[in-house]
């Protein structure tokens, strides 16, 4: 029964939109080049603010650069996110009802908004 | 009076707490090399995120990490902006009234919450 | 065609969790009275910071309860976006697939992400 | 010493734009009238929601005005703390430089950002 119930879980994992193994919980995001792309961006503008506080930056400045990082991830976030709900949620919403997986999705988004 | 105005705001720029050149903005952080740690690792907290999506980890996952990141980034800002505020901001306000250097704290801080 | 469209919207709107008529887009919230006392309660605090306005209370002590209307306003959120996705999306999902309802729940966790 | 400290702390929360008294740590806030204005459209958007949740109407609707209400509370948070910084921390800066005055800011700022 618990077993089901684990089987059930790593059902819900896996993804539509790509060929993925459940039992690994692997999921290839659609797009992926240009995710990991914006993702690099990030670690770039990151290492910006690293900079400016060694340049002995104005903090002002630099407040506005760690807000623009913000927004950034912002953006990638409802990108996986929607990735999230068209692939995985959706095909375990298929598959079972998907009772855990938008549990799961619920719990992830309280984190997000905060 | 234009110049003097912007002499005005050269100086708030300043900061009490260090050996700084008002004309060019310049703020060494105090505790800089603690602040440039904490901000090397939010950038290996964002190479982690980009290793995520390359090696198709679950979307959950990825999402929980990009949670914790904003934290980390918040943490730094929140940092920041009380430097400002005990440096820049009250030796503004100590020099001139302050009035310029309050508007434009207030201006990052709507950023920040938004 | 357009028409088809319409409709497949108004069917995507509709909620399993109860007995809804799409046409109106008409949605009942499970425990329903339970989430009209917490906005209840939620309007109580709001007034609150009115009073404490009105009544030249310290600066610090009614943002600190404008904190608490904010965390309270996203608890409810959360709450509604669970009901949501347990119900119209699920419904939807199993309908159609879901692909309008799913962009229609990102744009709206786009914007209280922010 | 205890007692010197409190009273420090008394003064610090008196406001530089408005006639109160430190001990009481009340606070007129500038433009009161148009402020508590302010507020009391958001408690009418705040029973715009609980309307909204009695008449069963569409989730995302609600949503959409929960967020309104959220960056109606952020823009007269922003004004409070424009406000306070202006009038309060201005003020203890230029009588004991403000140390503690800008502490208590900057944990309220942090709440807001989270």
């Amino acid at each position: 029964m618990a077993k089901k119930k684990r089987q059930a879980k790593k059902a819900a994992a896996a993804c539509v939109q790509c060929d993925v193994q459940p039992e690994t919980k692997k999921v290839e995001q659609p797009h992926k080049k240009a995710l990991v792309n914006r993702v690099r961006r990030i670690e770039g503008q990151v290492g910006g603010v690293l900079n400016m506080i060694e340049e002995d930056r104005y903090c002002v400045d630099i407040l506005t650069q760690i807000s623009a990082v913000k927004s950034a991830l912002d953006g990638v976030a409802v990108k996986i996110l929607s990735n999230h709900a068209q692939g995985c949620v959706r095909k375990a919403i298929m598959e079972d009802g998907g009772e855990d997986v938008i549990g799961e999705l619920l719990g992830i988004i309280r984190k997000l908004i905060r």
